[in-house]
C-alpha cells in the first residue's frame, strides 16, 4: 500500500470481493410476511447499486471537544485497507476496536489539520499499530510519515482521498475528498477538518465551494448536533461564507473567542502526530 | 399523505424528479487539473445508481440526553415530504430550521416509544406546524394522531418505514426499517429506538436479528460516540445480545443503573407526545 503523490501512482492489487454481504437466515422469530408492494419505482431500485455496502464510513463523536473522527475502508478489497481521518487520543481505544471487529487493516492515521483543541489519536494509533502511518499536509510543518500537497491522492485498496489546500483556519488545513474520479463512490463526501462547518465557519479559500452541490460536508466538529451538510447547503445557509470578503472579515474579527483551552497542549503533541516523539515522564 | 395500515395501501402521487443534483459553475478558483485514473473499478460505478441522493437521511445528535433525532426524506417526490423520528424537545427549533432550509414538506413525527430519558419534542412540532401528525405504537398506550402496529407501512412519498414490534425496553417500542421492499433505498436502515442500541443493550425480541445482515442500525441514543452500526455486527459483538436467555437476564438485573433523572417529567409528557395537550401554566 503506498501513498500516492500527483500524477504518479501505482496500480493497487488485484481485487476479490469479499461477501460482506451474505444472507442471513435466523432461527429466531419469523419475518414479516410479504405485503402488496407499490408500483414500480425504479429510481430506487437497488438491485444494481450495492456500492454503498462495499465502501465503509463511519463517522465517530468524541463529546468532550465535540470532535468528529472519520474511519473510511474498501470493503470490496481483500485487504479492506482502512483510514481513520483527525483520530482523538481519549477515544483511539474506541477507534482500534472497531477496526479490529470490522476486520479491518489500517494503513493510515490522517489529519486535516494541527488541532488546537485536542490532541490527535494519531501517536498514540502508531505506538499501538506501529504498521500505520501518519499523513498530515506539509504545509502544516508537522512532523508524520507522509506530507501531502495540494492535488495528492491517497489510496486505500481501490478507493481514494484527494487533498485540496483549504487554508485559512491554519495555513496548512486541507480537505480530503472521496468520490471525486470516475468508479468512486457517490455522491462525493468533503472532509473539511475545521475549514468549513455546518452552517458554521471557515475559510476554505474556495476550493470546498468547487465541488458539485451534492458533495457531502463530514467536518471536524459539530457543537450543534448536525452531523453531515451539503456543499449546497452551506452556499445558502453558512452565515459566514455567503457573506463577500470584507463582511467575512468583520465577523471573524468580531467573534471575541476565548482562548482555546486545549492550545497549548494540543498543538505541540499535535505538531509531531500526537505526542509520538515526546520523552515518556518520569 | 396518508398513513398506511396493514395491507392497504393508497399509491402515492405521481413523480416528478426534482433537479436536486444540478452542476455548479463557481467562478472562484479553479478546479484540479484532471488526473490519470487507475484502470477500470466498475463496482464502484456511480453514474447508474445516484439514488443516494433522492433519499435524505440526516442523523442529529442532542448532547445532554444523547439522543439521536432522525430527519428521512423523499427528494424525489414532488413535495419532498419528510419524517422525523424520536424528535427532542430541546432541538426543535433546529429541526424546524433545517426542514425548512431543505425545502421538505414534514409529515410526521415518529416516536420509537415513551421515552423516560427526554421529553419528545413531536407536541412542540404540533405547536408550531399543526400540519405535522404524530405517530406511536398502539401498544404504548399513548396520545398520537395515528397509532400504528407490527407490520403497518408509513409512507412519505414513495418511501416507506415498516414498524417491527420490539418490546422489552417498554412493552410498546416499535423499530421502524426503512428499505425493506424492492425499489427501496439500500441498504436497509433499522431505526431502534433504545431497543437496540450500538454494541450496548436491548431486549429486542429478535425482530431486528431477523433484517439481513447488512441492515444499517441508527439507534435512539449512543454514549461512545459511535453513530451506526450494522445487525451482523450487533450479532457479533453486542455483549448482551450475544448471550442466551438466561445469561441476558442476568445481565439486566445487575445492571444496577441509577432512577433515571428525566423519568418523572419525561414520561407523563411523553404519553401525550410531548406537552402538546397539557394545560398551559399558570
Amino acid at each position: 500500500m503506498l501513498l500516492l503523490r500527483s500524477h504518479r501512482f501505482l496500480l493497487p492489487r488485484c481485487l476479490a470481493y469479499s461477501a460482506f454481504v451474505s444472507s442471513y437466515k435466523s432461527a429466531l422469530g419469523s419475518p414479516l410476511p410479504s405485503l402488496p408492494r407499490p408500483r414500480s419505482m425504479a429510481k430506487y431500485s437497488t438491485s444494481a447499486s450495492p456500492s454503498p455496502s462495499r465502501f465503509l464510513l463511519r463517522q465517530l463523536f468524541e463529546k468532550e471537544s465535540s470532535t468528529y473522527t472519520y474511519l473510511l475502508a474498501d470493503l470490496a478489497h481483500p485487504d479492506k485497507p482502512a483510514v481513520l481521518v483527525d483520530p482523538v487520543d481519549r477515544t483511539v481505544d474506541r477507534d482500534i476496536s472497531l477496526v479490529k471487529e470490522l476486520g479491518l487493516k489500517l494503513i493510515y492515521a490522517m489529519n486535516t489539520h494541527v488541532h488546537a483543541d485536542h490532541v490527535t489519536g494519531t501517536g498514540l494509533i502508531k505506538k499501538k499499530m506501529p504498521e500505520v502511518k501518519s499523513v498530515i499536509s506539509k504545509v502544516s510543518n508537522a512532523k508524520a510519515d507522509h506530507v501531502v500537497e495540494h492535488g495528492d491522492k491517497i489510496y486505500f485498496g481501490d478507493l481514494f482521498l484527494e487533498v485540496r489546500a483549504t487554508p485559512g483556519h491554519t495555513q496548512g488545513c486541507v480537505t480530503y475528498v472521496m468520490g471525486n474520479g470516475p468508479d468512486q463512490p457517490y455522491p462525493r463526501m468533503a472532509f473539511t477538518g475545521d475549514a468549513l462547518l455546518i452552517h458554521g465557519c471557515g475559510r476554505t479559500d474556495f476550493q470546498i465551494f468547487t465541488l458539485p452541490k451534492e458533495t457531502l460536508i463530514y467536518p471536524a466538529h459539530d457543537y450543534k448536533g448536525f452531523t453531515v451538510s451539503t456543499v449546497g447547503e452551506e452556499m445558502l445557509y453558512n452565515p459566514r461564507l455567503t457573506k463577500d470578503e470584507e463582511a467575512f472579515k468583520s465577523i471573524m474579527e468580531n467573534l471575541k473567542l476565548d482562548y482555546p483551552k486545549m492550545m497549548d497542549v494540543a498543538v505541540p503533541a499535535n505538531m509531531v502526530c500526537g505526542l509520538q516523539d515526546l520523552p515518556t515522564k518520569a
